[in-house]
């Protein structure tokens, strides 16, 4: 070898090596088909800007206002360190019902979390100028912010932009707006179902940040979704509990909560479909059904971006002691960073989801515990199957999506879990960047 | 720049990057000083051979055999899923006192863990040999294997090299059992106090293995204790099971728990000290705390070897609703993957500190917590602390070992739970090996 087939050489293995241990700027699990066409949700309205909270350069706050008639509904962090603005959007919905007009407006930038008394002021004066600007009252304007945390937020340059972005309210802008609330996820993530209520025409259309990151901020998830459907406010928040259930609390990127997590839903009523007034109707299963795939897809779009992910992992327990147990047993394995790191090195190692299941502290046994990889069945009877073979447990771990699949052999429970593997890029984005 | 020197500067790069992404072959953590001389405890003898369960080259057998009049006690995983040696340790425990002679095999290299009921006759066939060569009762032999699971354990090497084992027995044989525990641990870990019980000395003395791993295997810990202290089984038990809360049970590498972990203690009872017969008299007090610090240095020790590890981190939560809040609170601190990746990367980020209280889901007030790295305030009264410079804070994540201190201002509870921070090398360790 000479010496420039030797320089070409090392600069080659140089640049692989660089590869493997950067972060890719655009998750390798996110949709070849881009940002989806979201429809119109008739009475909502979004409109996004540069305020220049900490992002030069790009939209960085969206206003979103739905009309008189709107129900809304949340479901929160659980975090007991959560941001002031979650306080307040928790007090708020807790006033119960109504259907006036509503706001929502979210920046992107600083966390407005741990700031203090300084934080509560913070939310109190921009839903004061969101309210005067907008007509809608200050106890209906909901607030989010996502960013770097423990600084102030200089809620008067998010208060400055407020008059204008009033004024470019539009019922198309939620793409603008889903872009306006990234921090520094790779890409935006946005969902829409069109359904059919009592033969009208009701559209779901939602959009979310997360869970990307950045210093030193926490992996923040904020949801927004609208609908023209007409349900009656409690019937919403039901319906919107029950599904957070299955899908945003059932994705984990790496067990961690952020302070900040919101999922807000508002329902306009604007459709000409006929008001959901009974969870259990025929119109409320069919909103629900609607609501659970806008859900669903929004949430495993969170999971494509985490960290570093370059796999995506659905995990079903079954034959648990309960559906809880299930899902306890699924988020166990799904959280456990020895199985992630070998998802990540495509290592069928089924020796550490025995790990999870037993780990979990749920009720399990051994010797009637079965583990397939996605149709392979690797182990039965408290051992390695006698079908399975090493290659077909390599070659299908070549897969970048995942399913796991365990049966507890103890129960009628089931759950599924999503989540994504552990990589350098993840150790590259969480803790390198001060190298 | 010439072809040399642009070889020898692309060699050079290439070096350093080859460096920061391979696990290193002794952790940074290892004690300087070595393994430590453990002095002889009248009563126990140790032997250690190769029987090639799976290493070559290398001892992966240990036998432990304990005198007539030995008291012995254990602590173990809690897995569900938990190897058949831990099975029948416990349930041998579970059969009550005795004080006759106890033994113990160990080996490394399979973990006879998810090997069905084979597993089962494996650790029976192990425990009548032992029993026939030793005269030791086969109900007082204990087993523990580590290494690879889901292979069924050549058992017939190990009972191959029982008699010899028997007669290699010796007083000074606890350092050469301690390295034949191991698995991928990058070094041996040994511990041992002298103390003083109603005049007359006693020793303590200790050896442990983890949390190495090996492919496909899980993190196992395993410990042995071996003291001449003379004492009850029922107090000996009551004392491990209470220090084992705040040593053991304290610390966390990556959160994943081990199908294997055992933790055995013999009291032979061969010092000239008064027999213990009650846990809360001054004589259990002077043993529990020597017992204590074997259990604590061992403990560390486990933590400094953990797989990448680059940084020591202690982490004490006070004014906690109770002991076991503050307890919780430290774990979900510690096991926090943006708190873990933060410390590698020498980022003092607070923020995370407060997502980890957040999310334990333990009683915390925002506008009460404070938080301190090492000596240094960080935060107080819900916000960053008005004498914190993040300079300060910079310098201080250089150290390798680190102090974390949460004042949660709710009560009187405190813990203090121990980790290691989460780097490439532990991605390299578990995830890598198959490239």
């Amino acid at each position: 070898m000479n010496a420039e087939q030797k320089i070409a050489a090392l600069e080659a293995e140089l640049a692989k090596l660089k590869a493997q241990y950067s972060a890719p700027e655009v998750s390798p699990l996110a949709p070849v088909s881009g940002f989806p066409d979201l429809p119109v949700v008739r009475g909502v309205r979004f409109a996004s800007g540069a305020a220049g909270v900490k992002y030069q350069g790009r939209d960085d706050v969206m206003l979103m206002v739905c009309d008189a008639g709107t129900s809304v509904a949340g479901v929160f962090t659980r975090s007991a360190t959560r941001s002031a603005n979650v306080l307040d959007c928790q007090r708020k919905l807790a006033l119960g019902a109504g259907d006036g007009p509503v706001a929502i407006v979210v920046n992107s930038g600083n966390s407005n979390a741990f700031t203090g008394r300084e934080g509560d002021n913070s939310v109190a004066a921009i839903c004061n100028a969101v309210a005067d600007v907008s007509g809608v009252p200050a106890e209906r304007v909901f607030t989010a912010s996502t960013g770097v945390i423990g600084e102030r937020l200089p809620h008067d340059r998010i208060i400055a932009k407020v008059s204008e972005l009033h004024g470019d309210l539009s019922v198309d802008g939620a793409a603008g707006a889903a872009h306006a609330i990234m921090t520094t996820d790779t890409f935006a993530k946005g969902a829409a179902v069109s359904i059919n209520i009592g033969g009208e025409a009701v559209e779901i259309v939602g959009f979310a940040k997360g869970s990307g990151m950045i210093a030193p901020d926490m992996a923040t998830m904020l949801v927004y979704i609208a609908t023209d459907a007409n349900v009656d406010q409690g019937v919403l928040q039901s319906i919107l509990s029950d599904l957070n259930e299955g899908t945003f609390n059932s994705i984990t990127v790496d067990s961690d909560t952020s302070t900040s997590d919101s999922l807000m839903l508002v329902a306009t009523g604007k459709s000409d479909a006929p008001r959901i007034m009974d969870a259990d109707s025929s119109d409320a299963i069919a909103f629900a059904d609607g609501l659970r795939d806008v859900m669903l897809d929004l949430s495993h779009q969170v999971v494509r971006d985490g960290e570093g992910a370059t796999k995506f992992l659905e995990i079903t327990v079954r034959g648990a002691a309960s559906e809880a147990s299930a899902k306890t047993v699924g988020l166990a394995i799904a959280n456990s960073p020895l199985v992630k790191t070998a998802v990540a090195g495509e290592d069928p190692n089924w020796g550490r989801v025995v790990m999870g299941v037993g780990k979990s502290g749920e009720p399990a046994d051994r010797d009637k515990l079965s583990i397939w990889f996605g149709d392979i069945l690797v182990a039965e009877n408290g051992w390695v199957s006698s079908s399975y073979t090493e290659e077909a447990g390599v070659e299908y771990m070549k897969n970048a999506d995942l399913k796991i699949t365990c049966d507890l052999g103890v129960g009628d429970g089931e759950a599924t879990v999503w989540t994504c593997d552990l990589t350098h890029q993840y150790i590259v984005i969480n803790g390198d960047y001060r190298s």
